[in-house]
């Protein structure tokens, strides 16, 4: 499987921004200002942490795994750097930006990586010992998470509105479960 | 907010099937054999229930509102009837059927309610008192809560694969929480 990993894995994260933006754009403004738990992210919030990562966390891990390897611990990476950075953006340009940069991202990927890195090694500063594999499958699974949480938002704005059925609605029920 | 429900509405069910193709159409063979939960469902098997809930569920129980109120129970409806019916049927034809099946349901629902009706009882067998609003806005939550179930079964093909990273992503460690 070594030898479709990177394949596999491009395939998912070259189509994420199409989907957040088939998902999203243009969805009247009554389903977006919910948050998927008490104190968690809108849709918004999601969209700009996928960009942050973009920016920050990916490629910039990439290089360092790929200049360093495990002789210097991968960066921290800032959870909140889109609250002031993206305040008074409208959605769909935060979309446009996500995709723009993610476009980015694989091309500089298919530049640095191939199938031979996959084994290199890194240190995470909290994890110890990750693999080149690691974090690109980190990065499939994170933009599988925060997606998902994207649809938890959404149903969050329907929590009163479907009445009695919340009850058989688990995506709401696991809302309420982790407030 | 009356005036607009039905649009709202309309407008998160009518682009699902587009998120469902975007998410999944070409999408490599590995990522699309795992369960959500060990008892759960594949991505094909949710593309199979939503198929479900357009033929038997959704508009069916639009009708029994519209025709009978709360007189009469609105029908059980059968989780599982996809397993035998779609054995052997590819995920892209499934994707298709569930695109022309929301399609014929919205237009349906464009024909038979208006927002006067909202307000119409049904008698659900279990939950009891229900409303119209309460049933459309359960077609829409039911659709977040499955299309979210996708991802997170999309995730698990990778659970092993991200190494210790698994630690900090919440999609993978909440699949194992259910098992």
């Amino acid at each position: 499987m070594t030898e479709t990993f990177l394949a596999e894995t491009t395939a998912l994260l070259e189509r994420m921004p199409r989907v957040v933006r088939t998902l999203l754009e243009g969805l009247p403004e009554p389903w977006l200002g919910t948050r998927d738990t008490a104190d968690g992210w809108t849709p918004r919030d999601v969209v700009g942490h996928l960009i942050s990562a973009e920016l920050d966390d990916w490629i910039p891990r990439v290089d360092m795994i790929l200049s360093h390897g495990a002789s210097r611990p991968l960066e921290p990476f800032d959870r909140f750097a889109h609250v002031e950075r993206d305040a008074g953006v409208p959605l769909d340009r935060l979309i446009d930006r996500f995709d723009e940069l993610r476009r980015r991202s694989l091309v500089t990927l298919s530049e640095l990586v191939s199938d031979g890195d996959l084994g290199r090694l890194g240190r995470h500063p909290e994890l110890g010992e990750v693999t080149m594999r690691h974090l690109l499958a980190t990065w499939a699974v994170h933009d599988l998470d925060h997606v998902a949480q994207i649809y938890s938002a959404l149903a969050g704005s329907y929590d009163a509105t479907v009445g009695p059925w919340k009850a058989y609605l688990g995506i709401l029920l696991r809302r309420d479960a982790t407030n």
